[in-house]
């Protein structure tokens, strides 16, 4: 594919970079959730996660190259032979697939993490392309720092992986250092000097630790002739994360005149991927977050508004309904039947497989509404979240919950719960409600573990709202978090701290490299 | 001033674009904290708020001027006499005052919401300046939706506002629809055709709709030659915000090399200034945050540990400890005397005024301490902030609260409260506690108002910390945010509503202009 193209590729690594943030880790069905929700958001390639690092996510990929069929699915992989050969078997099952090696070519990586020689670098990268090119045509390479490494250097890998037929050629400012102009220079600079660098289509894959990875991500397209931008949803990935999907998409679309590029995003599916990978990894979105933040469409000031009324366009650059904002409506009640739970449940592309699971969905709505009148489509999307995560996992299960605090008294909790398959009930006193709940649990389980993060969020609004919580623990290490929905935020702390306490049990040992 | 000058002004809006964010209202004694604190991170101007918007616009701006001897204090100002005689009273105090003056020029603006002729723009712009510099010589001009303004009629616009004496101009992206180049190269443009242009100090003023709000300031700086960049702590601002005051700075600072220009801000008070925006507002900062989030410095991944441990540059390009993230640390605890206490309050920037509010918060503090075994800093931060908003409006007031919930009942709760300093008590039911905590109040306030956003916050890490509670009300078109804590989320949540009851009962009727 040549770059002078205007089809410009969008490359998803939510499962991939933007599970390595701490807390951010996710089990294989929420993956698949998620993986979906990328397919109806048309994105072209989504990087699954990474085959070798775990059993776990060698399933994941494995799981998400067997349902999803209009994108292309890729897993990462350092360069060497077996992570490759771990990649290609995850990835059997695709329609389309990509394998995505990579190795550091910055002097600082070289010598203080790889102890390499330059040589034995672009040896291996070499060999790695070589050898990924028997499992799939589709064959993407990164240089680790590339915007730290020597250019003369640069050249001479790209040059050899090109040769060994990598198709895409993906430039990391892997901590967030570049400048827009510059990196865009340096990509252009690179196109021009390597003399078959117009065999394959260029990449871009922006870290926003200085607030610059949209506008590196598109010098990279405009200055540099990238024509694919690695990106997350909610900008999801390490440290201050990576390129937003739904900022560069909206800024290519909005200044459409001026990029001229096209992309294949459904644009309205934006807000409904937010929400979604908000809900399964705990990471709140704030209210000021471009595009997808609950402030981004609101208008405060009386000028403002004054204006919106008088000519729309005085203020706003986007349409809400263009990237799937739309009013909460009360969708359903307790009188609401099967069929009309079903169509919702479709209507909001959740696929549930088995009509087992659609009576266990439907069963948790009906106790849900007989406490709660109405019944809105993110209480639908927390109960479905809530029942497939039940159902993966079922070490620790929440049965029931009583609680008092008063002032001038310790406030007492007791609750019941399985312990595989074992109902315990147990009692315990702390400063709050939240605490006496949790040492309630913890003096059964006794797992040790610290809590580092208790946050809250309502479903929709009004207090009659489910309330989710999230809890992060961390033990020895592993950082894991759980989220519980209920009308009751007490009853959603126990249901967290039980779904965390699920994940720690299922020890998932892993390495997560990022280039 | 001359533009050549490698000196870059930092010009905070907070306070004014800040607080237009719908919910971000603050008090006048909120406004005089952060103004501390933008005085300590040496910010060159403060941009205090809007002397003609209301009565407590005007009281806050004075309070501002008459604390703050640092750093400039600015007020804005629509472009006639009375908005710049009102700016220019509520500044008497001030050591160091500038008036911003604005008037849109955008066809758009001026059709569709002021509905003037451009030759009336024109002549009202002149006047402004001239009336405002009656009152003292640091004025700066906007054009509002400049971006989208005629090139030919900016011209005529910005010559004749700098012959009347105007000493900034700022060239504001007003809807955040500029890209990087184009709004760089506009400002060169401008500069260049404008003759007494070097007459003034240009600056830019950028919303982050599309994720470009750095690039854009930045490309204003480079390409333009702008010398002031305008920004918020946290991006704070109507939307998704505008230009993050710590993206901004760091990003000058990291890459200093390439920049080459000189700010004055004291980086290490970036993080205070952060949590103590983020606690009086509300307003949460995702853990992906740039700079101030709480992963913006964590590494999760295996192979990027092993990086760091071997060379800590493979993947950090600043210190967290140069923005101020230290630690948390245990720093006292229910033995602590009111000396340790004091001295606390002074190494963490506080300044009590009157040895009373001491005594007041330190009575607090052994409260406090009698139910929490270890007292962090956020605590300490939480506790002032709680004492000082009790102090400024006390029409409601917290007593105490008894609640309880078990799984298969009705929850309960039972809230004693003052009504201007009468004792009222007050039973509610509720779908969660904390909505039975609600109705409680709302069954004897009766105010009507609607609950538009519920979260939590844990304080410090883990249950046994405080918890804040921020509840968003909307009433009648106003929208205002409470704030509670307490380590026990339900007192924080009966404390936040109550707060949020007290922002709407104190009636401020105002208007809110955006350049």
């Amino acid at each position: 594919m040549s770059n002078a193209s205007n089809r410009l590729i969008i490359f998803d690594t939510t499962l991939r970079d933007g599970e390595q943030s701490p807390g951010a880790s996710m089990t294989r069905d929420e993956k698949v959730r998620i993986a979906k929700q990328l397919e109806r958001l048309r994105v072209d390639v989504i990087e699954a996660g990474f085959a070798a690092a775990s059993p776990g996510d060698f399933e994941s990929i494995k799981a998400i190259a067997t349902v999803v069929r209009e994108s292309t699915i890729c897993s990462l992989s350092r360069a060497n032979d077996r992570d490759i050969a771990r990649a290609a078997e995850a990835l059997l099952p695709a329609e389309r697939k990509r394998i995505h090696t990579f190795i550091a070519t910055s002097k600082l990586h070289m010598e203080a993490k790889l102890r390499m020689l330059p040589e034995q670098v672009l040896e291996q990268a070499r060999n790695a392309v070589r050898f990924a090119r028997q499992h799939t045509d589709d064959i993407e390479f990164s240089p680790e720092d590339g915007s730290r490494s020597d250019e003369d250097f640069l050249c001479r890998v790209l040059e050899g992986v090109i040769a060994e037929g990598a198709t895409t050629i993906n430039f990391p400012d892997t901590v967030g250092y570049a400048v827009p102009e510059m990196f865009g220079e340096t990509i252009r600079r690179l196109r021009e000097r390597i003399p078959n660098s117009d065999k394959a289509v260029w990449s871009v894959h922006c870290h926003n630790d200085l607030g610059l990875a949209v506008a590196n991500s598109l010098a990279g397209v405009m200055i540099g002739g990238a024509r694919q931008i690695e990106c997350t949803i909610n900008g999801l990935g390490e440290r201050a994360g990576n390129t937003a999907l739904e900022e560069v998409v909206m800024a290519l679309r909005t200044r459409g005149g001026y990029y001229n590029l096209e992309c294949g995003i459904d644009t309205t599916q934006i807000v409904a991927a937010s929400k979604m990978v908000s809900q399964i990894t705990g990471f709140a979105v704030q209210p000021n977050k471009a595009v997808v933040g609950a402030n981004a469409f609101a208008h405060a000031s009386g000028i403002h508004q004054d204006g919106m009324l008088k000519s729309r366009e005085t203020y706003e650059i986007m349409r809400a309904e263009d990237v799937g904002w739309a009013a909460t409506k009360i969708v359903l009640g307790k009188l609401s039947g099967r069929n009309a739970f079903k169509q919702r449940l479709q209507e909001l592309g959740i696929d549930l497989e088995s009509e087992a699971e659609v009576n266990a969905a439907f069963a948790r709505f009906k106790e849900l509404a007989d406490r709660k009148a109405e019944i809105f489509d993110e209480d639908i999307l927390a109960l479905v979240s809530d029942e497939q995560q039940s159902q993966e996992s079922e070490y620790y299960r929440f049965v029931s919950l009583e609680q008092r605090s008063a002032s001038g008294e310790t406030p007492t909790a007791k609750v019941a719960f399985y312990i595989d398959g074992e109902e315990h009930v147990s009692e315990g006193k702390g400063d709050g409600p939240v605490d006496a709940t949790v040492n309630a649990i913890e003096g059964e389980v006794g797992s040790g573990a610290e809590l580092v993060l208790f946050s809250v969020n309502a479903i929709s609004t009004g207090t009659q709202s489910q309330g989710e919580v999230t809890m992060r623990l961390s033990k020895e290490g592993r950082i894991v978090n759980g989220v519980g929905a209920d009308p009751d935020i007490i009853v959603a702390s126990a249901k967290a701290y039980l779904s965390a306490l699920n994940k720690l049990h299922s020890k998932i040992e892993r390495v997560n490299p990022q280039p």
